[in-house]
């Protein structure tokens, strides 16, 4: 796949029908598997205290645990022995005990005492597995795929989030569906009816849009056309978004596996706000994902105007948020009560983030259920 | 099959047991699928208003909206783009536009808008599916099956439900059972033990019946042996049911696919109610069914006696009807768990409504479910 | 298997990992099934009164009830017509009357009366399954198995349960796990640190333990090493467990199906309690399991102490109960998710018992469950 810009077909509507259905043979997108090779956030950083949590990815559950020195450890979580999970443990030191047995374990997940185990006899050789971890923006990140790679995969690069002329709000919330429903959600803002309720009639155009191997990148211009608007969402966008007379750029970004989306107000040359997303995959059919999003916003040159805005911005894009959540597990369910991906597509940039997604996923093993 | 009327042997108990096992080799009776050729209400009249809702038939999921015309149209309850229900969607007109990406759609399925897809390009040929509809009775009728076969088939004919000298109460409930075992229930008055709480000891002694190749009609004489009385059984029946030295004509008809049952008092030459019962399935297993009945009550001679017998009525109606689903969701149950149908019945027109149901029955499709 | 006393090395630790995997070949003893020739308890007696009651075994329900003789009946729970529950049915004399079309039976299961099959007219002769009943210790006790074998297998013998000297405190709970987790995790008493709130720091120390075919015994020193105290472990180990300088020997034993606990305090000749205990599956995979469990404790010599301890013991047990329930439940759900044991065992004793329990009992059929 090469680059493309489409300035001249702005629309980006393919004339023919059918050009856009699932090539033949390929890999139902509900099928593929976020790639492990990665780093995906599992946990808030202020939830990993004193005592284990439980996190997942795909499927993979794990103990995190913050040990004395202050780092947080991530493990396999089933104990070695009888397989009860090591989240339900208690940390000590750097190690972490199994509630049921006492056996205790490294942060590389190596048995480290078995209080019964007499010293002079064989310790089992296996221990459980542990994941590399690093811990930024808040949030505990894990390396579920093969840890040779940890090292060279950078972690997303959010300068935003520690500058002082921004805040960020975090969004951590479970949603139903597999996560290239939410790739294809935000990507499409022809999906502004579903928040006509709140933000009242955007007129979403597509200005150009790059796809390459790895990401795609969409421009939309929004210009507001009448119906409701939300005191939240000017207070986001300096009275860009949902404000009378604006005129916003809106740039949406797909780099695997992350996403971005920024706005930049028509008479600006910097966005006011831009937030970063992650879709975790919880379960192993990966038909849930978990969403951690920063949304780091421009402080108003007025002091104070920010803390009376929050919890309006808060409010705000809590709505819009149900109610993407709302469509995309629509989707999930008729995928489920289908058995395969039925969509028929007609925007030639969701076609690219199909395939971005499929290229650079993995395929998802079938569930083993016992039959007859 | 041919018509049988046996009133030489009114118990229609067989002598030799055994001999109404399942025929060899036929499909077991909750395999059957109700035959979708027909006429079935999918939802109450005065639940279709503004907002569009959502119905089934077998695994069918329909969008039912009303358009500005007044006419009711029934969609596949998925956008052809990706599938998100259009029962939650908005209905402008006599059109219904999907909640999602704004696409619209006439009654008959067709694609009349796509906002973001400009003129001259092509749009997606394919809809969705849309059902005839009919409204009658305060129900509205889907025909779910061949197109090309509703406008041939009738409708039920109710001519009580419009009489000035009857007035109508409405039934609508989900049962978690096969619609077999709905048709098994009525038709079986033996089962009157099962209400002896509600109606006191009733004696049902069958008169006779007939079968045909899509209807079994059985007429039973109820003589009440004493035991506790229900008012609203007494109202009911103008003192039929439960009142004391009655002896009433009740007549229990399956036609395929509906039910109607009728009282004709000891003294009498016409029913003093009718009930008519559709038994509606909605899963694609057909493991649950939604009850629609009317029940068509002649009023009786001194003036407002019918506004204070109403609530007695609904309540004695409701226990009995409590009952029941008691005893059929068990049935359901036992097959969920043994997997088949091992009944043991020993009633000759139960027999023989079993075959009616089978024969005018579709095979049901077993479910796609991943295995390995 | 011969029976094995291991003094010389009593912490019982295998000095080669590995050593303890299971048995190339062998079945997972997670899939095996408790035997059925055996005398399980399915109800407590005060339980089955006027009314029948559902119990289970394995999958296999019944409908018990006590006849009019005082005689407690356990039928197989489907009516041999429509296979509704005879558990909703309606005691008469020592017949059950099925609510649905009042077929009854006897307490042999035969088909007593069809209220309206006429004379003469054949009955069917198939009825339903009757399972041997017992009642004793307050319990109702069936044998699942070959009715053959019952009257040549013993109840368990438990003469303290109606001396004098001693007060029952009794059990009855579901536990959603193989009973086989409920053996291993009585028989470990490295498990202590579990309970590490409740009882605080106990030393459990294996003096030794002897295997058999049908039971595995062990003996243990438990010694308080500080931590909290527990006022209700206290009473009932008379200052045993849970006092300060204690040391008592606790024996446990698995005598197939059954399991037993006795606790004989440092300077005492004869228990202060014995605990028996049965693991009775419910479901067809045995994945959930009920427990009865009869606490037998010796009344102090003060008069009126028991009545004021009863409570607090109580209150002890069921907070060790609940965390143990916690740990068993959490290996199974382990198990549910990885599909086959992988548990690496290092405690020889518990091999032991797996193969008892692995050797005594029948293969689980997998369910039928309908594919494709």
């Amino acid at each position: 796949m090469t680059d493309t810009t489409s300035p001249g077909d702005a629309t980006g509507i393919a004339a023919q029908d059918g050009a856009y259905a699932r090539p033949a043979g390929a890999l139902d997108l509900r099928r593929v598997g976020a790639h492990p090779d990665n780093w995906y956030p599992v946990a808030l950083s202020s939830g990993v205290r004193g005592k284990p949590v439980a996190a997942t990815f795909g499927g993979e559950r794990m103990a995190l645990y913050r040990g004395a020195s202050g780092a947080v450890h991530a493990l396999e979580d089933r104990c070695a022995h009888r397989q009860v999970p090591l989240s339900m443990g208690v940390v000590e030191g750097e190690a972490l005990r199994c509630c049921y047995h006492a056996w205790a374990y490294r942060g590389d997940g190596r048995i480290s005492q078995i209080p019964y185990l007499p010293k002079g006899v064989g310790r089992p050789p296996r221990g459980v597995r542990a994941y590399p971890v690093r811990e930024a923006y808040g949030l505990v990140f894990v390396f579920p795929g093969d840890p040779a790679q940890a090292e060279a995969t950078p972690l997303p690069d959010l300068p935003e989030y520690s500058s002082p002329r921004h805040r960020t709000m975090t969004y951590s919330r479970t949603v139903r569906c597999h996560y290239s429903f939410m790739h294809e959600n935000l990507l499409d803002m022809n999906h502004q009816f579903l928040h006509r309720g709140v933000v009242g009639r955007l007129r979403p155009q597509l200005l150009g849009y790059e796809a390459g191997a790895r990401s795609v990148e969409a421009r939309y211009l929004f210009t507001h056309a009448g119906g409701r608007k939300n005191r939240g969402a000017g207070l986001l966008a300096a009275e860009g978004i949902g404000g009378s007379n604006s005129a916003d750029v809106m740039t949406i970004r797909t780099e695997y596996p992350y996403q971005t989306l920024t706005l930049v107000p028509e008479k600006s040359d910097h966005p006011v706000f831009s937030l970063w997303v992650a879709y975790v995959p919880e379960d192993a059919e990966q038909r849930t994902c978990h969403v951690y999003g920063l949304l780091m916003i421009e402080k108003p040159r007025v002091p104070g105007a920010m803390r009376l805005a929050w919890p309006l911005i808060r409010r705000f894009t809590e709505r819009v948020f149900a109610e993407d959540r709302m469509a995309v597990e629509a989707e999930q369910r008729a995928w489920d009560e289908q058995g395969e991906d039925r969509n028929h597509e007609v925007f030639p940039l969701i076609l690219d983030v199909r395939e971005v997604l499929r290229s650079n996923g993995v395929p998802l093993k079938p569930l083993a259920r016992p039959c007859g």
